[in-house]
């Protein structure tokens, strides 16, 4: 089955250079990478976080990118029926298949082209962060903050499920716009209740903003109400992009993608240049997950300090006042931005530190020599868990991590004994409560193992 | 407490005539109405569907028309405080009150100019009911067929109600808009499940249309994502609205006041003129309610013959379809339309009998005096039928009805025993199914008694 | 020629009923008036302004409303051929067919369905005249003063036309609105130039709002540009528009009309109750036209007095001082309407007497009857003058004038010798100005004799 | 006196990086040439057309790059006044601001960027081209072909100036949009006339596109209701934007700018390659400049031959014609790309050989070493006059190509003797008409001499 679709959404005209590069080709790695993203694009809606399986799944899948005369078009082969209603790509799929090209394109045109630009410096790095976001036309110069970026696990249950909706109800009906990573669960809810919200405020200028990347969206397809979707190169990228556009955040209960979240947030809000950024943050759920926050508090407390704890709020039950926290903070943000003449849309003066910007690859080498020691400086702490954590989402769902795991079993975690032992309880009620693996699949298989 | 509103989406500007004529006087009635209607959706979220006990609640409460140069603005006294977030009145809300003045005043403004206008006349009534539409802008011309009319019960329960999302939902990624009374249940469950729909399909003409009516709007306020609300004079010209506005129905399951506009509905089409009329009629429900439409159907069968039932489909458990047995059918209604030169947004060539377009005061002498008999013409027991069950919604839900029967006790029906019989059936189905009345109050005490 | 027309612009629905009034028969003269005046907005940019001989010219020429399903089409026989660009109706003209019927139908409506609205009083009229405006779309609330009436003669020469357009080009500049009386000339002139500076400013609320009557629509067909039309039903309620809508007065040279108009507003202004009003009113021409304003100004001081002439500021060859003062007003005139409750867009507060807003019909025993002597209060010899020059309007260019004329020989104006003298004086003038009518016809007779 | 600007139109943000590349250094070039650029477009409506005059005015003048909270905005220091209305910058003017820093940023950054980029090559010129033409946002996808390019010359008589305003009424009428060079005379009376006649049409898609070059700038400012401002970096590249995204051409008289541009799609034309490219060419202007339009055609014809001239028709006092010619190709244009798969808004398919797209820098040796000879291809010839009437332009009216010539005196031109006579007789005959600057400087000394 071969169908055509339209540009629709931030499509841009693509030169004849661009379009040869996105050819199909024996050897075309940019051409895997985009049809990959291509493909878990269209399986918005599916219930598998397992990348690989995905892939498995539609081996028969093809994308072609023609240039016709209104601009280009994209030909997709035997593309996953649920995209469609009743034959129709549905309009949300159908902007995200352009959004993929347009960012896959750019990050790809810039560092084909730049020799120049050194991606181990931090000047270039937080400008291919925000040359990606602005070629997207994700920074709207003019609007005041209003931009709340909500984290929170894909594997949550029915009742956090309905509270993220309660949530975003909540900061709709203030006319505040959303950012997630554009998975399921908590990163759907309080997009769909922000939804409502906006509607009942008759706001216009929602935005459900997508952060996404390559190696984990095939895992969280963005559900098409995301009405901005920016597909970053890396995890930290991506990471720099949440942090960087937030005007406040919002935590749920969530796995170790949530708890990689948390920490890079607090190690960078920890940074003494960082002492005067107003950003709130709100750890909240409803009054069942009381416990999860509590044990979360007590894991930073004891290993990054009462320090750590100072910039976040606990909030149980309350989706309004989570709601009114934010909202009571954007004068204070914006004071803030004007005072240190910096933009509204992109938070150029947070400072982020080599150890949370550079990339972390996990690998079975570089898991293991990871720096788990409580004495240390916080900071570094945070970015040393941060990391693994981050390893650990990608042997749970990334396709390459998944397939490392299957070739040399588990990753090995190894720091002092106290600490492992709080990570290891931590990670038990992730597994406990569910929050590792949607549910459906087999039992959770942890890939890793924590050594002393 | 007072608050100044200022006007928001279909707001006019007033005359002074215009302005004189609202304001608050002892004797004045126009006032009252007003008023009420006002207060009642200030209430939009509450939950009760007791006209009476609402508007005794909110004693103190005033509204006062005040002109200023930018147009005119309400000023506030004592209003409900949930129609507010923060101190600041939701929009949607803001709406719906110039929505209200701006119907009180047309209506108003007409009558009382119209000495010529007799309103016993068919060729009047019809033309007010478009010029009501029409003024409220409701009447967009160039828009191809696409409204669903949604009726069902305002007390449903849970499964059902996330049905009437699913519904929604699938609508609105079809691209088709929708229509209620406006009130909970399955007059908002359509609406909110068609916003999700319609945002993954980036539709920005969605349209969320209410209608309703004085003596109902405080049983059933209209939810804030109504965004077009509009206020008929009376049950008939609603019905009225609904019919000629309508280019499909779905029906959901409800209690007497669907029972109404499901009779309504069948009369009308049963009338020989308007057997070329393309009207998609679906009742649908989760397979939890299948029985319920069983019966309905049941009774319809033997009450107005196998015509009737030829008129509608039954779907049960599958949202899809439903939405696609009315996505289907628009281009025969487009067809039609076009071939009769008749008007996508009111459909002027449907025949509506007297019967169903006179106003029906349900008092206790009118509601006996019913020909409540087998051996008529289906289209006039259809009739009479209609008459009967709002009578029932009048004693339940309208203040005007509940005075009347605190007053005079029950109203009592009487016809032939075999149809009384079927007739004490279905209402007793309602009763025990809860579709009467929200839960929460005392248990159900019928409004009416059958006697044979 | 048969063609059918789409709706455009302000185009609402027609209920049957209007449809029905609006056809053509024997008898009617509603379809007569509605057909002529289609017929002049066709004839826009036609170059005679005689309306007698249009409408001669045309007698061929048909319209029909008809009723089709988006909405109503109009069906013209016949139509003049340059309102087409290669076979396609100019859609500016198109706009104006559809306020054409937009007004006939509601002021007919209006007017037949209110036996009770006594138009002779001043609160009807004032309604009236309002409840047009508002239908028409003319009345946004929300809006900031911004919009000149501008005045002027038809038939200028191409300096004075040249200059009207750098007014209105420094108008535009300013981001002032213009509404004039849509003819040719000095009501051409400002909207064109205001549509480059509009440009300029990238103005995108641009408004060039002609107001005009069924009597003079043929005489002074709307130009294309204008994008609010509005016909009002006599001088008398189009003066009236003028003058509540105005936020500034700018007066180019004229002829008997615009002596119309300036007698008209002075006589208003003059009034005690408007002493307050801070309405802006410029005189002003090229260095050639000089004379011109100085000869009017005397004709204002040795008539009306000084204290009419403190009401308004010759201007000289300086369009950005004109455009200046009108701009430098418009604070004034907020803060005035704010101060007073009173709307932006309609000056209710307005004080028009009697004399200004009853229609005058110009026959001969109405004009020998008008009282023109000195030794009266002078706002009633502005009203008297200001009939005078409207009968002189009437017998130059408008059909039913013309056939009066025609009949019965020019009128005479009687009263004492001195002022005959000086208005004898200023027609005289306006003859050998070339101001009476447009160049290209025959030599001007006049319509009027004076006598003493 | 300073002033910020806030930004309006296609503003950018921008990154740290890039607002430090524009920051005014000493030995800053592009800080020079964005500093020259952005006082030309200040200078929109001045009376000179020598660059270096104006230049010599301003010396205070400064601009800076300022960052700020909602974006960026612009210092000046000593702005020319008439870009000014009462002390606010013209909002047209505001754009072309913030136009010359997205493009000096864009071409700067990108040609920094890639030392990759062989500006030799003809794919990377065309890319370069349609990059800076895409990130102008001047290439909307989807849009029918309707853009028709008007040349002429920058200093023509009134009658001629009024008749490129009636072709402009006309094109306009018939929807068509406008891109010039945006200088004054030929290049701006088409936009001013198309403005009337798109108001007429309520045409709201209008475009009013300018594509110039830093060298000329502030020869030819850029008139305000030009609505999307494209600076592209010299000569070649302009040209090849102008053929490229035309779907028409329109030719007024015009001086050696305008002999170039008509050399220059001519010789396009003329290529092989290009044989079933349908691009009308209309020459055009009013009765009185007839004999300048034979005297070019002869040229024309004694030159490039027979097969040149088929490719454009002369249309004389017949401004309804010249559009209706354009209209009715646009169906050809479109379905030759459909058929193609080329870009409406972008002619990928038009051959442009080397000659034509590789920059030629007009020096005393360049200009001297022009082979002007007779017996050549007919294209070649094309070329090589193309660059010998550049380099006339340059000496008339670029800041470089003026200095030059005070330096070294007139340029030679040599070739052989019959070809140099005829070239000799079209230069005197552009001085005679007063072609070669505008009026009211000193007399034209001309800027190269013709030896054989």
């Amino acid at each position: 089955m071969n169908t055509i679709i339209s540009p629709a959404g931030s499509m841009d005209l693509l030169s004849q250079l661009e379009v040869e590069r996105l050819k199909k080709t024996a050897s075309s790695d940019l051409y895997q990478l985009y049809r990959n993203c291509t493909l878990a694009v269209l399986n918005s809606g599916s219930h598998t976080d397992n990348s690989k399986e995905l892939l498995d799944k539609h081996k028969s899948f093809d994308v072609n990118v023609v240039r016709r005369e209104r601009g280009i078009k994209l030909e997709l082969s035997n593309p996953p029926e649920h995209a469609f209603v009743d034959g129709e790509i549905i309009k949300g799929i159908q902007e995200h298949l352009f959004s993929v090209l347009r960012d896959i394109v750019y990050v790809n045109m810039h560092l084909a082209d730049n020799q120049r630009l050194n991606l181990t410096n931090a000047v270039h790095i937080t400008n291919l962060v925000f040359g990606i976001l602005r070629n997207a036309g994700s920074l709207t110069p003019g609007i005041d903050p209003n931009l709340i970026v909500c984290w929170g696990g894909h594997s949550i249950n029915a009742i956090e499920y309905q509270y993220t909706r309660e949530v975003g109800n909540e900061l709709g009906l203030r006319e505040l716009n959303i950012c997630t990573g554009c998975g399921p669960g908590a990163m759907e809810g309080p997009m769909k209740g922000a939804a409502i919200g906006h509607a009942k405020q008759r706001y216009a200028e929602q935005r459900y903003l997508g952060l996404t990347e390559p190696s984990i969206i095939a895992a969280e397809p963005p559900n098409p109400i995301v009405n901005e979707l920016v597909i970053m190169p890396d995890i930290e990228k991506r990471l720099e992009a949440f942090v960087r556009m937030a005007h406040g955040i919002v935590i749920f209960p969530g796995g170790p993608g949530t708890a990689e979240e948390l920490l890079y947030i607090l190690g960078i809000m920890m940074h003494p240049d960082n002492v005067e950024q107003p950003l709130p943050i709100v750890l909240t759920g409803p009054k069942e997950s009381e416990e999860y926050f509590r044990s979360i508090d007590r894991f930073i407390g004891e290993t990054l300090g009462e320090q750590a704890q100072k910039h976040y709020t606990i909030v149980i039950d309350n989706p309004a006042e989570a709601a009114r926290i934010m909202k009571r903070a954007m004068p204070k943000v914006r004071d803030h931005r004007k005072d240190n003449g910096d933009a509204y849309s992109f938070n150029w003066s947070l400072k982020i530190a080599p150890e949370f910007q550079l990339p972390f690859d996990p690998t079975h080498e570089s898991m293991s020599a990871l720096d788990l020691h409580l004495n240390q400086r916080p900071e570094n702490l945070a970015a040393a868990l941060r990391q693994a954590f981050s390893g650990i989402v990608a042997g749970n769902v990334k396709a390459e991590g998944i397939k490392e795991i299957e070739r040399h079993g588990p990753f090995e975690l190894n720091g002092d004994k106290d600490l492992m032992k709080k990570m290891d309880k931590l990670l038990q009620d992730f597994v406990e409560q569910g929050r590792m693996k949607l549910p459906g699949g087999t039992a959770y298989v942890p890939c890793y193992k924590i050594t002393t």
